[in-house]
């Protein structure tokens, strides 16, 4: 916690809410235009639920699977934690297979099994326990997060952000917007831009719309205008959030991403990542061996439900892209920030 | 004309066509969807059409504006061209108003207006013969380039472009676009890839169509998608038109090219610039003296009709940047190439 933070009114939103009996996902397909909450009823709807992007964000995909064990836990009887980890398997490679590429996505239902084979007929108790955990401590280290991050960033400076790394893509408060609502809240930053991030509009739809909430002032752009602002004076940090950060610090994060690092570089401008340790990959050596996601070409084809490319074309839909370690000034973790991260620094940090 | 060029396949569209009474401009805001002329039976109209996009494209813009003149003298009395010229002033001046930065805008109305005030009794022919001439010489030094630019591609290369310049953008064949058609037509052109181009998406409408028609095996991408298509292997050349060149070799174009360039130059791909000579403003010592268009906000924060946007937000929309000249590895035009192009290099080939 930092005090000079006004959480209560830079964190309010709340995009997974936990009922008791059933799982509530803020539709995150409907925003802006409609708030709405969905509600899975056992872990096959949220598996759905993240494939068909009602919830997105990697810690937010993290805490929803995990609560999605809970769900398929009621589905099964089993004396004691082992055995029940045995009966969850399928649901749990289910779960899994919903996004391939965020990382927290496996390490919470890793996490799950891990206090599940050590439960003994406790074992449901345990894992609604574990769940909730790892929510509780998601929001505690985007608060910590923030305040690391905004403390780089000098008074009177502009941020760029890409995609939507807020509240909506975690448990609350958010990585990089995080870092953004920190810096505002102690008036470090005056000038808030964010990339539109084609080809799913995360940036106008729903980072702007959390802004909005917030009453925080911020400007949108499209995602190729970010080198003409760039070349102008009014942005000093782009802060991106990740999906998966590797061992020698090269980071997988929204398309678009790695195309404001080289901008930025080429700028002289600095380039912040934030993200959960639950990012960092150790067990990944370098980007190169990260598998890119790509999603359906019709979701480039048209905008908003209306087609809009010529018919017939084809398309190219990848929805991460790599920055390396070398384009990045730092990378910002609950458990510390990474300067100029390479393998070295990443390992002092996160051993491994 | 290039034999080696199969013209009929590759040059059949047609965004602009005089009546003999009135313009008809293929409209350019109901693309692809909607293949249809929009009538503009008067100057005003054709001022209306520009501003609002219905036509577009530099060497389009300043065709449909010296038509706008033809179709002005139908209003006017005037016993000789000087005296026309006088009468014509403040329609020309509508015209000249209607988009700030396509220098050749200007350059067609000036061209225009030089023709008239030499004229006599047979001001009128002599209007419409330059309209006339603008128009096919447009064509003809859109083929040129085509050959020109093709030229500096390598068998089996692939290439990525921005926007719309092709047929739609000018009399006809395009100007990067019309590279791209003599490549492919000759064989130099493998693979070939188009930016979506936000707000507008000229390159998933427009450029897209465009591929189509031609029966050209082409892919769209995300604009924040490029610089991880260049760091692969499938782009060799970044192929873009211009809506004003300097005299130091600084190219004005669609928002989105000056981020291009700087990821051409990160991953060692090489990136030309293909514009007519009309382009060229020898008065305009470098970039940073372009008046850079910003256009509605509202553009940004809705596509194809429908709202995307959180309410309230505020956008920046710069349709242009400004690529400096060091970016650029060659200049086409129809009179010839100007490789690295600076301040010499270029007066070389246009005086000045």
């Amino acid at each position: 916690m930092d005090t000079t933070i006004d959480y209560a009114r830079y964190d309010r939103i709340r995009p997974i809410r936990w009922t008791g009996t059933a799982l509530d996902l803020l539709d995150q397909r409907k925003l802006p235009l409609v708030v709405e909450y969905l509600t899975c009823a056992d872990s096959d709807a949220v598996a759905a639920a993240i494939h068909a992007l009602a919830v997105r964000g990697a810690p937010a995909i993290g805490i929803a699977a995990a609560w999605g064990v809970v769900l398929a836990a009621r589905q099964v009887e089993a004396s004691d934690g082992a055995a029940a980890a045995a009966a969850l398997a399928p649901a749990m490679q289910r779960l899994n297979a919903a996004r391939p590429t965020a990382v927290n996505l496996a390490w919470a239902l890793a996490r799950m099994r891990g206090a599940l084979v050590r439960a003994g007929s406790d074992w449901r108790e345990v894992l609604e326990h574990e769940a909730r955990a790892i929510e509780t401590e998601d929001l505690a280290a985007n608060r910590r997060m923030g305040a690391l991050g905004a403390a780089l960033i000098a008074p009177g400076s502009g941020v760029l952000t890409h995609c939507n790394t807020g509240s909506l893509a975690t448990a609350g408060f958010g990585t990089a917007l995080g870092v953004i609502r920190a810096g505002v809240a102690q008036g470090r930053i005056e000038r808030v831009f964010a990339d539109e991030t084609r080809p799913w509009m995360q940036g106008s739809r729903l980072t702007a719309w959390e802004l909005q909430e917030d009453g925080i002032d911020a400007t949108l752009i499209a995602d190729a205008a970010a080198s003409h602002l760039l070349k102008g004076g009014e942005v000093d940090w782009v802060v991106v959030g990740a999906d998966r950060i590797c061992a020698n610090g090269d980071v997988a994060n929204k398309i678009g991403t790695y195309q404001l690092a080289i901008s930025a570089r080429f700028h002289g401008r600095r380039f912040m990542v934030v993200a959960p340790a639950s990012t960092v990959d150790m067990a990944t050596p370098s980007g190169d061996r990260i598998e890119i996601e790509e999603r359906d070409p019709e979701e480039l084809l048209g905008v908003a439900g209306g087609r809009v490319a010529a018919a017939g074309i084809k398309a190219w839909n990848p929805v991460f892209d790599v920055t390396p370690a070398a384009l990045i000034d730092a990378i910002v973790t609950e458990k510390g920030v990474v300067e100029r991260p390479d393998e070295a620094s990443m390992r002092a940090l996160f051993g491994g």
